[in-house]
């Protein structure tokens, strides 16, 4: 089973003496709401975002941290089998599904009960655990928040995110004319993730009120109605904010391909492409490694421009290549084959090789693409042009340029 | 001048009776702003979306309104001849810049004082004039909602924009723990645009405090504290929300780029390949006439497909299409040429013609690509293929693309 060392709250500096207390913990993730607000039929939380729905984001957050034990998805019934796919899919380990309910409270209880019923944890274990709960729809949740929200809840018996105000918080009288502002400055945005010390969550989804089932929205105001517990409140980061409407998908699906991209640079010989190439790559935050030969590249690396000189060696070098990333590149990547030639180059048989490796990729969501740059131009100065294909085609993957054979 | 006819406030369609009263209308817009939220130098009015800045999109939605009389745009003293460049370039004829100060409150006043200097109006019409408050980065108003906020002033004295809370609202006590949470569905957050009758919004900031200059945020409360009037709250459409984070220009691109592109195709005898490009197009909520002649195209195109037989017409024929673009797609625009050709083609005099026609459409962000689809590869089923790229082109309009030439 798996552990987190209790270190000082305020601070995870390696230099800080460890208080090695242990603090086994669970996760919620209430996922079987209907996303009405996005106006799309689909629940939010399965909106397909690059080749994957965004549920997968969030549970990787969490799945791949050593120190979080399991993580219960509750999940309306319909969906259960569509979700036990996606867990197939992704090779998930941790996580287990529990029913929903029709309210967010209700379906967190159910969610609690699951761990209580858990057969492979002891009472005297699950009494010192810690609950996070979180929504499937906050898919950027770092582990440097998580600690710090499950070890302030471990202290303090509740936890919770929160972030300024970006609107002023007003209310209205009846007839809907302004009725009084908040100041701005003493209140805050409640956020997810959230932690309950175990005994502190479970308690007080036990004494919870029908209507609070119905009709509540805060789980810390659960933790402090039925326990009396003030939670601690931890300012978060501005990347576990909820994705709510369609914009917030588009914002979603950006940060996705701008963290998610690791290029790699193989067999380049000329300097000033790399350069280019590397320059165009870190406008975007990106870092570029480049090596000679395939059995060198980072395990990491999701995203391949490769030289091949001569059309003979493109099927292989391409098939090779194209074996190495759906190995290695979980969630998708990119293969771009920059074919150097002397002369002009058969465009069919061009063709037919990037569209059987693009087909052959589409599963892993790899996109291919072939550039194709006649020495002569090459020395004519392509070394931009290629800079910023190369940049776009791994950044921004979109699907319709996989199989492409493009001329620069 | 302007008018704006005073229908009314609960509906605008057609059939209601008009209740023809003159109402003109100023608008001013804070962007004297840091942007620091962003974590960019840039202030985010100033950040560059598809070619342009973001304040130009907001300009925009009230430039092109027959009713808005001016615009005064409040802007810091070291960036008043970057932003008269931009009002050049962008062709805006009812803006006026006033120099900012060191909060939006006091911006605001400043800019209140310059529709009361304003020598083209007398006074007699400023008093019954209304003036909208908007901010420069929410791009994406439209005119529904600028009139019922415009006409809500002028029969309340004051209105205001408001969304459903996002999230609970909550306030810590002096130690960082929760103290209570507000109930979601008695609050709403605040928004603009925001709009005052003239005598209101002249005579609250001729009384407000210096203290509320400098730390209060809500003008509807300087309204409430100095004038004693309740402003109309009015549910706003998603799109006001304000452009705070590095993720919401990430969505403002996507939403820029879904409304913006208005796409024909020229000169395509195929309907399969029309249907497939329609079609696709139509998932992303597109719409797409078809043509024959270049001379029939509808005006406000500005991503157009063409289809070009033989390459001795390819110079011509985009040099004409690229002209007709240039002067009718405002704010930037697509160029496809796809050539179909019977013989392998000479691909560097291609791409010279792709890069020369792209320099020239430089300027005016319009994308120009060559799509080239040799007759036997089109016969076997290159449909498609096109019909994503072509869309794939039209809608992303990624820079990387422009002077590429395709093989497909």
């Amino acid at each position: 089973m798996s552990r987190l060392l209790f270190v000082d709250i305020h601070s995870f500096m390696p230099s800080l003496e460890e208080k090695k207390m242990e603090l086994p913990t669970y996760v919620i993730l209430p996922a079987a709401g209907s996303g009405e607000r996005m106006g799309i039929k689909q629940p939010k939380q399965f909106c397909n975002i690059l080749g994957l729905p965004l549920i997968v984001y969030t549970i990787e957050c969490f799945e791949r941290l050593p120190w979080i034990t399991k993580i219960f998805i509750v999940i309306s019934l319909d969906r259960i089998n569509y979700m036990q796919r996606i867990l197939l899919e992704n090779d998930f380990q941790k996580v287990e599904l529990v029913e929903g309910a029709s309210t967010r409270h209700r379906s967190i209880r159910n969610g609690i009960n699951a761990i209580s019923s858990d057969e492979d944890d002891e009472q005297a274990y699950l009494e010192k655990s810690v609950v996070i709960v979180h929504d499937a729809v906050r898919p950027f949740v770092d582990e440097n928040i998580l600690k710090k929200i499950a070890l302030a809840a471990s202290e303090f018996g509740a936890a919770g995110c929160i972030r300024p105000l970006v609107s002023t918080t007003v209310a209205a009288d009846e007839e809907g004319f302004l009725d009084h502002t908040l100041v701005r400055s003493k209140y805050r945005a409640s956020q997810t993730p959230q932690a309950f010390s175990y005994p502190i969550i479970k308690t007080a989804y036990e004494k919870i009120s029908e209507h609070n089932l119905d009709f509540g929205t805060e789980c810390l105001h659960v933790a402090q109605e039925y326990c009396q517990v003030k939670a601690k409140l931890i300012e978060a980061p501005e990347d576990v904010w909820k994705i709510t409407y369609r914009r917030d998908l588009y914002a979603a699906e950006a940060i996705i391909k701008e963290k998610r991209v690791s290029p790699c640079l193989v067999g380049f010989d000329d300097n000033r492409l790399v350069k280019s190439i590397q320059s165009k790559l870190s406008e975007k935050s990106l870092c570029c490694t480049s090596v000679h030969w395939m059995t060198s590249t980072p395990k990491h690396i999701n995203s391949i421009a490769i030289m091949i000189e001569g059309e003979e060696s493109l099927q292989d070098q391409g098939n090779e290549t194209l074996n190495w990333l759906i190995t290695h590149a979980i969630g998708g990547g990119c293969l771009i084959m920059i074919l150097l030639t002397t002369s002009q180059p058969n465009v069919e048989k061009l063709h037919q090789i990037a569209h059987t490796l693009s087909e052959r990729s589409k599963q892993n969501c790899v996109n291919v693409s072939i550039l194709v740059l006649e020495e002569k131009t090459y020395y004519m100065g392509a070394v931009e042009r290629i800079g910023s294909l190369v940049t776009t085609l791994m950044f921004d993957r979109l699907p319709a340029f996989s199989g492409q054979v493009f001329m620069v």
